[in-house]
């Protein structure tokens, strides 16, 4: 149980990491849209107001509002119609008071309209004359200059991860190149005696190597450029020699496998041959993923994972993920467990320690219910049966059935 | 008014949708771990047991779980260590009863063991006599042979999306490539008279082209492959020569633009020309988002998007992404709208409609909010601050300060 004591908290194990880390940022200049997914290097500033004219958000007719104050069904406004906006022109001559322009949904208003009345609220007695029924508020029906969009104004922040409607924006002001950060280079490097790799047949007491294609997926779909070493026998000479290429070679390296604690101490004697400042914990006080080993080397994180295929994937989470999706650990992490679902069954859980539970989502009479997936963390099935990891806090002992608890998706 | 008799649901326009729908499917042969993200062509079955031998899952002695019966701190068993299990070796005798192997986690069993007591719960008296303070069940500390998966069980069904576990249970039964669904292609088109590129400085009147650029993202975020095709005047005879090659050359068609009733129209005809059945609904009864237009031709969709920006991310995630995706829409539905949140200020909402309202998220005293970012739908600086789609459903008049709501991420 000596472990337990010096195992640390998830925040904790930022805390410490966070202080060493030092992750490369290099550029890479992209077109939109393909720059989708990819980190901003810099603050983008709009050169121009979007839209570049008050422009109208309705079918109707321009007008000056004061024009149509007071008008109601028995006492209309009357107005002549001046004019037609032709979409993507400027108007050429201004709107006169008592006057209407027809316009369509994005047209550019007249000089002096300032609102449009739309047209469901009018009535044409003429080709050269409506009736307004309604009154319209300055401003009503448009888009003024800039209301989306101010010539100066930050539109995204350095740091930024593009989502479709970022590259929508970036469209708006006219930028179509970007530099963004060039994913992060993650060396993955599986040990094990008795781990083959998924081509060869296993004979008796091995299993095929899981750990490095679901690390391999995880990294690909948090942006980062994931590079597979294959498997190492539990060697310090074999496994220093292939962890410092590993290292040297990406930015950032994970190392699974060696759930037992004679290749745990190898594992941990070899990552903290690689440099300073070197192992900053062992063991995290959660479950499952206790005998996890983080360390820093030269800035760059070396992770060593726990063997079983849940845990791995729980550590890789918490620990990995964002690193993988913005070089850091963010400050807010309320949205990392997004969900909120109420526990179908009792789990009990030991105090001081976060539980991590495997879940399936359900919906009962309009509720989101999230029912464990029972079963040992060894097991790889109970992973892909799962739609979801709900996290039972360090401060409670358990969970009754029908409490809330918070949860992120697989 | 007229179009709001004509407007349908989600749930209706889908269902139109599907009964005439009938998207490709194209098999491609993907090695793992690249298929990542793309569909399954058919049910992948388990040729072997995982694991294939009984397995430690913790560091101790392999026993014959009826020799530990009635251990106790005062009246603990002795066993004899007849030996150590080799990590990836079949141990070369079986257990006598009355003894013990040694094994790491990850070991394989020798025959006659059933269960594994930890080495905390043992103490060694000398090197070849251990003592048992607690007892063990027997399958205690174990995986048994097949345990994860048995031989000939189904381990993913067709069309499953492969996320990161499930690239690592392909591998763990030896599944190194698998058939898979290509990406669908998907054409995007933007209309209006008043769109230039984002290439093209606006002149007075014009704005450049946002839609084509979200749309493009969001359909790469979902799976599929994007095809832009430029923005094309509010002709008919340009349009229709246009969208002709948009669905010749894909398996879906996005034209977006024309919110104005005349331009709408001539969408309308134009993708109604184009083939059977031709277009299904005209308007959706939902808010932002009405004015779009749904159509199957000989089997593949083309939808008419609003031109507003906001409207036209509402409308592609709910009538779009699911295509994308999966190349139909899921019968549950529940986790397209996965979070719940209390939101922060009322919203009013016409009864028969459905609202969606883009929220930002904030945490306030553990609990999730959403915060109502609000303005046109004809604004993306709008869609950029927030960090979700709220849905106020169609039975509802609206919903008051602190009430739950369903909230999809953007």
């Amino acid at each position: 149980m000596q472990e337990l004591f010096n195992a640390v908290t998830v925040s904790k194990a930022r805390a410490l990491m966070s202080r060493h880390l030092s992750l490369p940022v290099r550029a890479e200049k992209m077109r939109i849209p393909s720059a989708l997914g990819h980190c901003l290097l810099d603050d983008v500033t709009a050169a121009i107001d979007v839209p570049g004219f008050d422009r109208a958000t309705v079918d109707g007719f321009a007008v000056r509002a004061g024009d149509t104050f007071g008008a109601s069904e028995g006492m209309p406004a009357y107005l002549e119609v001046a004019g037609e906006v032709l979409m993507g022109q400027a108007p050429d001559v201004s709107l006169e008071p008592g006057r209407a322009w027809r316009i369509a949904t994005g047209g550019m208003l007249p000089t002096g309209a300032d609102a449009v009345v739309m047209v469901e609220h009018t009535e044409e007695l003429d080709e050269r004359t409506i009736v307004v029924t309604r009154p319209v508020a300055p401003g009503e029906n448009v888009i003024r200059k800039g209301e989306d969009i101010e010539a100066g104004q930050l539109v995204l922040s350095a740091g930024h991860r593009l989502r479709p409607q970022d590259l929508g924006i970036l469209a708006a002001v006219g930028i179509t190149e970007v530099e963004v950060r060039r994913p992060l280079k993650v060396g993955i490097v599986s040990t094990g005696d008795e781990i083959v790799s998924p081509e060869q047949t296993p004979g008796a007491g091995q299993v095929r190597d899981i750990n490095s294609y679901t690390l391999y997926g995880a990294v690909l779909s948090n942006g980062g450029e994931p590079i597979l070493y294959g498997i190492v026998p539990d060697r310090f000479d074999l496994l220093q020699k292939k962890l410092a290429q590993a290292w040297k070679e990406n930015d950032m390296v994970l190392l699974s496998g060696g759930s037992s604690v004679g290749v745990r101490d190898v594992a941990d004697r070899v990552i903290q041959s690689l440099g300073r400042p070197g192992v900053l914990f062992h063991g995290l006080s959660i479950k499952p993923g206790k005998p996890t080993v983080g360390a820093v080397i030269e800035g760059k994180p070396v992770f060593g994972l726990p063997g079983h295929p849940v845990s791995t994937l729980v550590v890789f989470e918490l620990l990995v993920a964002p690193l993988v999706r913005l070089g850091r650990y963010p400050e807010e992490d309320f949205l990392e467990f997004p969900l909120r679902a109420r526990i179908t069954r009792n789990i009990r859980s030991a105090a001081g320690r976060e539980d991590y539970i495997r879940v399936k989502l359900v919906l009962r009479q309009q509720e989101l219910w999230a029912e464990p997936v029972l079963g040992k963390s060894g097991l790889i099935s109970n992973l892909v049966k799962a739609d979801g990891l709900a996290r039972i806090s360090a401060e409670k002992e358990g969970v009754e059935a029908g409490e809330t608890v918070e949860v992120k998706l697989l």
